[in-house]
């Protein structure tokens, strides 16, 4: 039998092509072979004090595996023959060729159970960590542009219609604060992510009284699985981080929509660089948001591989089943997305221009209407007639045209006495602001203040 | 300025490499290249009709075109620049390079919008056609295993319970009207699919005057889009498609869940060729169902795709926008798996084999307690009393380990006195089966005429 | 022992009561009491056909079963004591109380598998309708309006950036094109939902000889069910509904979306009612969108309900399990919300008032861009040039703000000499239209097209 | 006009009443009564150090907020007037009916949008608090039948066929492990939930000087809201949750999977009790794992709500939309769901038997197969070599039915040579498990070492 299947000892018959390559997952998780190889130097290295790999075999296997990383860096796949199933076959395979029969020792008391499980966790902890960067990286330039942009004012929404006045830095840092969460939460899966599976082998644990402390410490891992069985099975880690990754998507789909809608010619506030936009094949005068509408779709995308890999996992039995090979493309595709989405709205915001002019006079004056509000309130009405009363004054100004601000106290005792005595500056946007000097406020002492608040975090705490 | 983008003459500086990385849609988009040379020949015999391309210019382009395709079948992306967006501008500018200004002329009245929307239709009516005729081998592998194992009986299950005999060919057969109804569907969905948005430009319609009946019909389309704003935006046969996989897909998942089950050691009913199954890198006892375990997972990933594009469409405004960028990858993955998923469970079916004396042997006697209440019945006990006294016969069977069948007349006599008479094979197979030839029974004759119409049905309406 | 289940027969130990309420369906399904009555007399009928239901009994129970049907309607679910699991076994021990032993014969030869997955056929064949009268109504108040508003001029987007004008009547036509599609797919959907299952008993087909036939046409379905297995387990026909009701909320979502931009104080295109539209608590000048947003958030829960059930459903092993029990409550609440939001937005358009001026006036000269190269194209000028010198006469327009249509043929010429003796009406919106009068485009008589195709599909064609 | 909405100012016409259906919470944002009316008390205190409520206002309010708690209790949504649109407006309707004007004053200051993102955050912390307390009680039930079984044999199971033996208490343990990672991600979210946004007002913050300190003490938080936009609109939290107990799904549909398995007939090693069991209507043999399968089953209806949320919340702009209106009904759905499956599966623990003889007769000899390997591979044989060998051993023993365990030294010697002087106890359970003692393996000390791990963490460390 051609059959080179390293498990093909119980087998007469070979695999159907056809379910050979649906099969095999070398395509993808040749991703994981840096790690595949650190695990087989450690791991071996442990063989060695167990006396099941002799010291020459030990020189042979690192120096082997060490060679076979940059064959692999620089070949990539054309490396591996059609049959290879994955990268850890890969691997051994490979080595066997290059070094002979001490390579055949190194897949002694462990299982690609407990193999690609570690492998997937130390990867994922590198991107982890390198996502946390682009993520700094692009809070930096949101404080930047905070802070360089401290007064603007600019008309904020609720139901995207004109609600009350904001502080341009106030609301763009409003995606410091969700995004602030978005990291929390990555930091907190570590916990999760970093434990180590080595030796648990298929289910049961290894056969061999391997040294799991030293192999954690060696793999970087700061926690060993406490029970083999859940220590195969389990991709709660993974399902944890996309949806992680899914959560954040969301407040950058909300950063996309923002931004398509301040930079169309119906708003006008922002001006969009020429770096992060497209033109159209047929219409000379397109200049298209591309990058934020990509970045709004993503969410889907990356939505979907949450769905899809809780899907497969929803009632397998225990313990490894092969489903689980499914997590690898999904969980490579949503860190290859939020990377891209990271980097590149991260140019948005550098290359940003308000149009700060537009942006303050776009405030419509009824958006004033609850300073009146609390005007009469504190004169004693209470809230809800208050609310009441400038409801009239509002239907009067829509239906007739009149600016809010404009009303006279005359015209305004009209609707209440309790105007009288009113100044002219109570719907000034000074006053507005001054009198939002709360913490969260959108006053712009509040806003020093949560730049403080960022830039410390930034410098200090966002180290995963 | 170096920017070579069709679309470059407003712009003034050159698009972030980043962001052109992340908006480039050509590494997923060439897979369309035929659709979209075919959509060139026609369009442009279209515009030689109206004096837009001349006699000359329209062979250049043609013949051009033709060896453009050739050349692209060779030699795959390489053959494109990097600064190229997607396929429509890759065969563009390559035709340019290959003929010169006659190529410029292209593009004239139409826009990537319609063009897109017209290419991704040509490609998905023939892949629905690709996918009908696997679906179509796969159903006539289960009509052939149900043919040749027509009296071959098995407990059936409700609650992964045992619960009444059934012919395993009657079983098999289900799956022939599930999947009869996902090919349906399929069936359906091409009056949505096949019809052609070439004509509508950006949005607004081209402003050329183009016979788009004649383009019809030489792009093989049944239908013409009736508004150019719909024709644009609407992804909603892709949507359609997804989902009808999705739903065959949840078929499938059945077929791999029962197969993995059947051919576990528990229940032994089937025997699975080494063709689709494989071993275990440290465990060389194992025979793992792989291929069954794959079918099932890709459910996961099926419906992720689903959810990515629903999500990516969900609250876009009119009318095109980037966004639906991200339809593509999602339906080629989509298409890619379930063709794989056809042609390896064909093969799982036609190596099958049955442990035919172990399934017989696995009846639980328990499972005909429903006939003994059918035989009270009709003596004129009112069934849920009849159901009543069967229930405490069950129990004391089951607490006492005897076999329902070997109830002596006394025996049963003692719990309800019209037990009075009756005979040995009230609980027999063969009686239960007779008892169930009613349409859509699994009496033999009526698991042969549900065999007849599949082989009708294959033979004369399973061509899309 | 109290435990009154109608299955209690081989049972030592009662449920407990937190089982007992996860369990039970009554408090959903009892929207099933209708189809489950209807079935219990013509399926008691043909117990009476076979001899097992006598005459004098059979009228009992029809008749019962008529004031059970009217106490029901009535007092809901308190008619109910709590143990009842589900509408079937509510109705029988209700129908025992009312007319005594006679009712215990209903349930003989069916089970509550066939039973459920018939009623629920039968509402949903009757949900189907309802919606698609509502649907009917909501295509003609589009139909209206369009007719109404016939030439209308606005400016169409792409990526939300001004492309090329549009009329609106050709605008709100999309949505016709559209939902006229997703009306299509719940009209093919019945092919496969018009199946009776009754007489496929839990699994295995009754043991009784009904004739299917006569209860297919008493229960008004078109088809019978041709496999016992797959008629008691096959969900698809609810997954499809949802899907398609998914499909169809994504539809929904774009006009949400729209109106929500066009009636914002940036746009100022529409006018919305106050009959769909809220206030804020706080701020007297807010007049929200709700009734849209609403519509827009549905999108989601529709999804939700698809993926729900999708996800219960996959890798079920045969036959019934009780898993799937889950279907209904997704279902009815789909089925609810979608007709809510058909409903509100009929309000939504039948109120619309349109800022006409407005909408003429936002039409950025630069739309004409296209007219530009056009011009050139058919001076002979190959279209990619063309459109290249149209981007730099853009880029020129945008950087010194002028108007594109107030450029002088002499400013043109010195872009290109092809503009040579070009006339004042090349950019007018008139040619615009005029020159889009191919089939789909948004020329006048286009959209007269449209529209009356529109009208006569909606009297002819739209009943399920 | 007869419209009483508390907005209703600045309107001219009343709600549509399809519209007003549509659009109301209260139906279901009545749950939160008691969170609401705690908020209230809180805040009117607050207004009362501002001079905005009199002392004696006060003293009205706070003895009507708890006469209401009480009404509301009692009455629950009978008591609300039709128009009502949430339970703010609710609440302070009520309370101005009964104490009259002073209750007007109220809601000075404050938005429902700031209202409602409070009144969810302090719910839900409660809920998570409960929900822990579940969760505790279920894995205790796990320790104590993993404690009462602690040498009980099963075959361990991957791909779902015979791997390796397994001690019942480390396979039951694996839940715990699992479930103290769901139980850790609820405890790490609470620092994202427990922010107060009150004070954040609609968008910009509240106009009054509210000492926020003072609230987030009253009210029970433990971080302040450091930005108002952010404040009001974030969603994060409950997505982050619906993740969170979508993920702890997963894990339970596991143990329902395989209890479900290990509980049918083919398997026979669990009984499960008749409390958690169903029977059916029309076979009276059947006793049916029910509430496992719904268990199973859950898992769609959980990860549906998380997905609903998500596109909800896909690209809304900022700042508040009415589209989060839909966050709650999910919500309390998840939790309503989850709390009734921790329930009813401590059930299934605690009447938990076990065939514990067939548990250990199931134990295929093959499972031992690896042992033989590792024999080989302490004898100097390379592993993989070993595993070709043993896997040709094996192969012999499946065609031929040999038990693996009764092939003599000579039999194996004649396979390979190392295995000479092999001793009979090579594949005995006993030695099988004293190699397993690694930590996490199966050996009895080492899963003794999980049951004290697991024992000390739920008396310490399981307090949210």
């Amino acid at each position: 039998m051609k059959n080179k299947k390293a498990w093909s000892g119980r087998f007469r018959e070979e695999m159907d092509p056809l379910f050979e390559k649906m099969n095999q997952s070398l395509s993808f998780d040749i991703r994981l072979y840096k790690q595949d190889i650190l695990l087989n130097k450690v791991y071996s290295n442990e063989l060695n004090k167990l006396g099941i790999i002799s010291d020459e075999d030990l020189n042979k296997i690192i120096e082997g595996l060490d060679v076979l990383e940059k064959d692999i860096e620089k070949k990539g796949i054309s490396i591996f023959t059609d049959e290879i199933e994955d990268i850890h076959m890969g691997i051994e395979t490979l080595l066997v060729k290059k070094i002979g029969e001490s390579a055949k020792r190194i897949h002694a008391g462990k299982s690609r159970n407990d193999q690609i499980a570690t492998d997937i966790r130390i990867y994922l902890i590198d991107e982890i960590k390198e996502i946390s960067i682009l993520l700094k990286n692009f809070l930096e330039s949101i404080v930047f542009v905070a802070e360089n942009n401290l007064d603007i004012i600019m008309p904020g929404y609720t139901h995207l219609r004109h609600a009350q006045p904001l502080l341009f830095s106030h609301y763009i840092m409003s995606f410091f604060f969700s995004l602030e969460r978005d990291y929390e939460r990555l930091a907190d899966s570590l916990k999760r992510i970093s434990i180590m599976p080595l030796g648990s082998a298929a289910l049961s644990g290894s056969g061999f009284n391997l040294n799991r402390e030293k192999l954690r410490k060696d793999l970087g891992f700061k926690y060993i699985s406490k029970n083999s069985i859940d220590a195969v099975l389990s991709r709660d880690f993974i399902l944890e981080f996309l949806s992680n990754i899914s959560i954040m998507s969301i407040t950058l789909s909300r950063f996309a929509e923002d931004f398509i809608l301040y930079s169309s010619e119906h708003f006008n506030f922002f001006i969009l660089s020429d770096k992060i936009t497209t033109g159209s094949s047929i219409m000379p005068n397109k200049k298209n948001p591309d990058s934020l509408e990509l970045t709004r779709a993503k969410t889907g995308r990356i939505l979907g591989n949450f769905v899809a890999l809780f899907t497969v996992l929803k009632s397998l039995p225990s313990t490894y089943n092969k489903d689980l090979q499914e997590d690898k493309e999904r969980l490579f595709d949503t860190i290859d997305t939020i990377k891209d989405v990271l980097k590149v709205n991260k140019i948005v915001l550098d290359y940003l221009e308000l149009n700060k002019t537009i942006m303050k006079n776009s405030i419509d004056t009824l958006s004033f209407a609850t300073e009146l509000v609390d005007y009469l309130t504190l004169k004693n009405v209470p809230f809800r007639e208050a609310h009441h009363i400038v409801g009239k004054i509002v239907m009067n100004c829509v239906e007739n045209q009149f600016y809010l601000t404009s009303l006279t106290e005359k015209m305004l005792v009209s609707y209440d006495k309790n105007f009288k005595g009113i100044k002219d500056d109570w719907a000034n946007i000074e006053t507005f602001l001054k009198r939002r000097e709360l913490e969260g406020g959108t006053g712009l002492n509040s806003v020093k203040k949560q730049i403080d608040y960022a830039k410390k975090k930034l410098t200090n705490n966002f180290t995963i």
